[in-house]
């Protein structure tokens, strides 16, 4: 479930292009008004918002945010208001880069989205960066982390409920006997996680924990330090349990030394309009502390007030 | 350039429907009257005669069809009556069936058709398979051939003109090196094949060639019988100029002692709305015989004229 509250009666885009001028004109910007407004939007909202400001200004609202806002606030910002397929090519594409390098995005991008939405954020891919996705991140990686990336970008899963029971035995014994191998990459194991659809492999990883007395991911975990199968364990949860997933990656960037302000900032504005009151939940249990409390602990001012408006506080108006 | 030719004032749905079922109607089936419609329509059209079709008489025109005809004509009107994205994931499937399979036929319609046709591909393929097509590919072949399928049937290449020579000089260079080592099946080899756009993978083979004396697919015929490697070159032609492909599939397949049905008929149902005339310009050159001599030479009745109608030939009302 969202975390997006929108008001009851929803202002037009101009009415909000508007609003938005007056909070950049003049001396100073004001920040309160920009979040009361692109906080409470939804994508197609959004989006009319930039179409409209850019037929009335002739001007890209990115742009002007972008000059207006600055550090952890103006990135929250420029990225909520990004549409979801453009905004997931941008992490992609940021992903693939030697600085901001990181085989988890690209990973999560690919994982939690459905069939169609990482088919959007391909076509985006193409329209913005003149190069297709999987070739980006096949060119920048390698390895066993490429033979896993590159399969799992460019995956356009079944999405039915449909579940054939005795291939998920046949999967789960082929899992099973890799896994005693320590063969983690094998040409099966991963054909088998990159191919077959969600309820499927659910259907799997169940028959699996049912007739070998553990989680597979548990099995899993035989070289806690081992990256790649860090990355296999977390396709795994993304691919099952998401909001698991996330709860960890909040989890570890709220409680590291010095917030990991990026990781924060992209769960809760990739998931706002998804399933953060999931995530919350998830996080509450785990951490008994409301997720909500904890972000406003670790964060402040405009960046703090963006994300918890992005979480359901506050007035939507 | 299509060979497909339409009449120049084309009937309604209704009036083609009307005709079918005249055409259909008491002791034996008026066989040309079929060819007549169908063999004159273009894809839009035969889609709004199926779906009229169905509205009119509540039955599947397709059913219908394949219970009044028989053998090879039957395959070629069914293909044809077919939409080409739901033609191709139906090939594809039957190319990973055990008595059908044809790692040919997979690598064709993966590399042959545009980004976005590929992708209907796949969304048809789920449609009707309730799988995903990659699922299938994958879990049908093996080896070498498998790590070359199954990203090529995944591929959603950029298909822009722009080319980057400096990457262009380099991955040339990626590639010579792999073919003098025999790394016939290596990450990267099959990464830049999988992944670039038609138009950057045209100026790295040229650039091979200019570099290194030959063409690539030349030195690809270390070991003429090397199945691996014959398919790799097909891959590598039907990526840029896929109307020598197909002239060779259509030579091999006339040529063959007992025509090869199949593969004429697919070559000719699938290319006739889009580039069969320059396929055909190519065969005559090859062959110094026009094609459509060659396939009635080769074939007969109704089978012969349902293919030729599919060539331009005869009056299309």
């Amino acid at each position: 479930m969202a975390t997006l509250k929108l008001p009851s009666t929803i202002p037009s885009p101009s009415e909000d292009c508007e609003q938005l001028r007056k909070a950049f004109a003049g001396w100073g910007t004001n920040e309160d008004l920009i979040i009361q407004i692109l906080a409470h939007r939804n994508g197609d909202q959004r989006k009319k918002i930039r179409e409209t400001y850019h037929e009335t200004h002739g001007e890209d609202l990115l742009k002007d945010l972008d000059s207006e806002l600055s550090s952890d606030f103006q990135h929250a910002v420029l990225l909520w208001t990004l549409e979801p397929a453009e905004r997931d090519a941008y992490l992609v594409n940021q992903a693939t880069k030697k600085l901001t390098a990181s085989n988890w995005v690209i990973m999560e991008v690919a994982c939690t989205r459905s069939s169609h939405q990482l088919l959007s954020v391909r076509q985006a891919y193409h329209a913005k960066y003149k190069k297709s996705m999987e070739e980006d991140v096949a060119h920048h990686t390698s390895g066993d982390f490429r033979k896993l990336l590159v399969p799992l970008v460019s995956a356009f899963r079944y999405e039915g409920d449909e579940v054939n029971m005795t291939l998920a035995k046949t999967e789960a014994k082929t899992f099973h006997e890799k896994i005693c191998d320590k063969a983690y990459s094998d040409d099966d194991l991963i054909r088998i996680l990159t191919t077959r659809s969600k309820s499927q492999l659910n259907a799997t990883f169940n028959h699996y924990n049912n007739q070998f007395g553990n989680a597979i991911t548990k099995d899993l975990k035989a070289d806690p330090e081992n990256e790649y199968l860090k990355l296999l364990r977390s396709t795994i949860k993304c691919l099952t349990v998401p909001e698991k997933y996330y709860e960890k990656v909040l989890r570890l960037a709220i409680n590291k030394l010095g917030t990991d302000e990026k990781a924060l900032t992209r769960v809760v504005v990739t998931r706002a309009e998804v399933d953060l009151q999931r995530i919350s939940e998830e996080y509450k249990r785990r951490n008994s502390v409301p997720l909500d409390r904890a972000i406003a602990g670790d964060t402040s001012g405009d960046y703090e007030k963006m994300l918890l408006a992005l979480m359901g506080h506050g007035d939507a108006c």
